[in-house]
């Protein structure tokens, strides 16, 4: 019953021997390496872009922090969902590497409308040197709210961008559970929707430490390279990240992670709409969900050995019939047996 | 006959095994497991520091420029050697991360003297606000030139430094190579030895990415952790880092990593000395050799199978008779056989 | 009938004379000149502060980067108006400085409500590491919007500050126009109201280019002044930049010029009321109007020689009754004539 | 008797009468007013570059510091003197601008020869992503010593940046000093021997604080506005910044205060050789003369009334035969009997 994160649970066991098998032998370091060569076409076959720029990070912040200082100049504002990752979570990651801010556009289920997103574009009008100039787009998907926009809602985004001269960064953290949800490919949920740069994630869908930092325009490889490089985020023994993107995506194990992980996550929604005094909160698209029930319930399901986050609250002290809203996320590991025990549990 | 550096060869069986050891249920991220802090804990007692902050990352340059931040301040230089890693080899990492500047010491064999660093803290002597600020002094063990400080010489440059008030870094990369040289322990190596931080490395000595931040002031340690969150270097499934950490340091496998790398240098040196027209530069006291020979023998060596930089000039391309200097490294899993191959090689 | 800002009109001779008559002989540099410690003296005398740090740069954007950065750490957010000039008029130089990122707290009538700080400085809630940390609260005063915050509310902010342990930042670019509205002391606009530092506007108020930075702790001098020289903003020839603060507060000219503006102001929202078609948007308190007026009586007063910013259209293009808001600003020198004159206008 | 530095003496009244003359009406505020303009062809008809950015700020710091900043990347290093201004007296402001580093040339006599920049930008060898990448080289006319580079001696040192793709900036807070010396054009001594950008001074030579940043490259220009602007470094009453150029500029005032300063500075020269135990210790070329004496000597000549650096030493405290070096500067206003009464005062 550990629905904390996508990030505490084990690396999959493909990952792991992947990580083994690489584990012989001489190879230079910093990525020179065959199998970092292979790892990157893989990937590039995964976006069907055989020209894209392909690098790998340990992680989801520095991936993001990473692409969007290649796409942004110090005196711009990145356009952001007010809910964003980047945002609330990366404590001035993004800042810190772009030298730029952030301009939140207002959502709803955690997604940004085109109309709000031209709104902001607008609002950051035009006045000259005195205010920031408009720089990037990112997008999240899977959102922080659970829910995923549609192809079109992405192009709908995008096209805003591209209309202002603004490129797109998708922050893809669950990318892989946006793609199974939405039943396309890697292009059509990036290049094809207009999407510019992608952190393409491993770790919450069964990887160790592994992200793809995917950028279409090869011309930015280099720039990108050294800012990696400058941050701190080039790994000496690099073939044991280029390992883990290889046992990651062989045999389609990210898309099997990825239903399975969604999968648990559909059973935990369809077991919550029966418990009283229990209410799902945003659609449930991915392996997220939001749901308030009394602090009473909250306390009674941790203390059952549920774990998860209680977000506007201490489960533990207050008023025991205040609605209080919990987070529940499934990865790849988590059992059919795993939720029906939760379930159960709720329903006392 | 693998000496590129200390960073190609494979990862301890040991530090495999530690992770898929790890490898087991659920656990929360970002360092608030069990694991993680039973790390801490082994950290604090092989440096005899019970109170010291430890943190976790993947590699040296992010552990070099964190540690240095947060002792910096953006309008100080920091003093280190002219050769230093951090200067010459972090695409600007540490500037990126502190703010500040590098004040260069020169160096003899790669190492600092007392005097040249007294005379480089007196040279940016204070103007008031024009000049840069004094600030904290890096020191290297072993130095890039393979040689190591002793712990008097250690303190030499210490006791300098807070004569004026200025705190002391050891970049350890290569910590253990030096302390199994030195037979000494690693508290007298650090923090008895004057030394206020320490990057203490993992990775090039059988590790697969992990270095330990060792901060004795613990007062230091929000703001470390702060600044390794903001530089992105804050691991989500942090357990695997800790539990590489826990590898290496159990039963004193860092020890026994470095001992075998030192020998199999030793053992280099030994056999290069009757090498005629090869001249060994430096006192090899560690794992690194540098040592110059004409052209045409780099050349040999280099196609009939060695791997190892040669620094300053093309092997391949230049009169055959011009001295050129190469630079081999040798980590644990080098054999005896491996280094007695490349004299055979060597003498033709 | 030139409204477009406080800074298009001319410098007061009071102060030219300061500058003339400081234009003798020789004097250090840097500051380190009589001159320059008689204009901090009287500073001090303003603010009753006779400990505090006062320091002189020549624009607002400037002392307002300096002192933020002071007083954040780059892992912090600014609290601040949704509508501050240090978000949307200084091209990131906030951020830049502090390399924090901003807060915004929504506003009504230009000013923040002790109540939507709160809820801001508790929606940065104290996530560990993963979000920025809470930083100082930064007061516009005159606001934006032309409004003033009387003393309880600036106190009652300071107050919500003070108990979650922030300090506060004033932007007083218009420090004077709010004072003699106000009726009050600069003690009991700044420390006496919880104030620990300002930016005390001389630029705006018949100075040529002067503000200063006033540090109630002096703790805080030095790494003021490093940062000021670091950020390039320590001048030279320092004391043409002191004269003008003398000259500036010497018979209280800065009191008599801000009075000046302000009864223009008054002047202009009176004879505005009567204007067909014409509405003032917020109350009228120190020196700045917003209005709307449809297009076209835009278009007419525009052509007719006045001179002001319209906010939200080209006063040139679109539909005639479209209503489009423009901004009127009152400095020292518009004479009642000039004001009579664009209400004549206004009325056709 | 005052050489303590050329920032020290008064503003030329031509300067002063030029600011009076501008402080009539009114004006758009941040450069944008008719003023500015006719400044900036002004010098872009001083320097034959009709289509070169010209941008106004306060001082030599800021104007370097933002120069440089246009023509650097963050993972770059700039090569300039080991004596360097930039290197030695900005606090790290050039750091906190680019973000870069910086790579100290060796000098004889203050300047740089071809051979040793030669010799340290292939020090910063290319290495991939490890070290960092080579930025713009910055000369300094008149150099740190008072000595002058030939137009032979930069068009060297730009030609070598020039063969390896390198930008260079002139550091020309001197400029006007080292021009009259050599008896050339603005152009000959800056794009037509290789320069892209020009820090030109006027505060140490008869203005108030006013640097023209001259870019050949227009293409530049809109970045280095954003970057001034976010730098903090635009001031609304503009106009004045610009008035200040207008009187530096007519009538060629500012070639007659360099030729007023370097003829007083020849004058010393030739009174100095004949003190007994006093040696110059650099070509005298421009304002500036570095000499040294025993600090009995010193002593009594700034006992005597005479101000300027002595750069070593305690003049009050230490052995009294010991040798001490003094610096003298001269400005504009110095007069020939100032100058006379200085070596009186020394010949005792």
């Amino acid at each position: 019953m550990y629905f904390l994160s996508d990030n505490a649970g084990p690396v999959h066991p493909n990952v792991i021997d992947a990580i083994v098998q690489a584990n012989a032998g001489y190879a230079p370091g910093y990525g020179d390496d065959p199998l970092t060569e292979t790892a990157r076409n893989l990937v590039r076959d995964v976006f069907e872009a055989p020209d894209a720029a392909v690098e790998f990070v340990v992680n989801g912040t520095s991936a993001n922090a990473l692409l969007l200082a290649t796409m942004t100049q110090p005196w711009e504002t990145i356009f952001c969902a007010d809910v964003a990752h980047i945002h609330k979570d990366e404590c001035n990651a993004p800042e810190f590497y772009t030298q730029a801010k952030l301009s939140l556009v207002p959502t709803v289920n955690g997604k940004m409308t085109p109309e709000a997103l031209r709104t902001k574009i607008l609002a950051e009008q035009n006045r000259g040197v005195h205010g920031p100039q408009r720089g990037p787009l990112s997008i999240t998907q899977v959102t922080e709210k659970g829910t995923i926009y549609s192809l079109d809602e992405i192009r709908a985004l995008t096209d805003v961008a591209r209309e202002f001269g603004i490129k797109t960064h998708l922050d893809g953290a669950r990318f892989a559970n946006g793609l199974v949800a939405l039943g396309c490919s890697a292009a059509e949920m990036s290049w094809k929707a207009g999407v510019d740069t992608v952190s393409f994630g491993g770790t919450k869908n069964g990887a160790m430490g592994v992200e793809a930092c995917v950028i279409f325009d090869p011309d930015l490889a280099w720039e990108f390279e050294l800012r990696r490089k400058r941050g701190g985020h080039l790994l000496s023994k690099h073939r044991y990240l280029s390992a883990q993107m290889l046992g990651y995506l062989a045999d389609d194990l990210w898309l099997e992670t990825a239903r399975a992980a969604n999968a648990r996550c559909a059973q935990l929604a369809a077991g919550l709409y029966d418990v009283p005094d229990l209410t799902v909160q945003f659609a449930v698209q991915a392996n997220i969900i939001f749901f308030a029930m009394p602090r009473r319930a909250h306390k009674r399901a941790l203390d059952g050995g549920a774990a998860y986050y209680v977000v506007n609250g201490d489960p533990d002290d207050g008023d025991p019939a205040e609605m209080l809203t919990g987070r529940l996320v499934t990865d790849w590991s988590i059992t059919a047996a795993d939720v029906q025990q939760f379930i159960d549990l709720l329903h006392g």
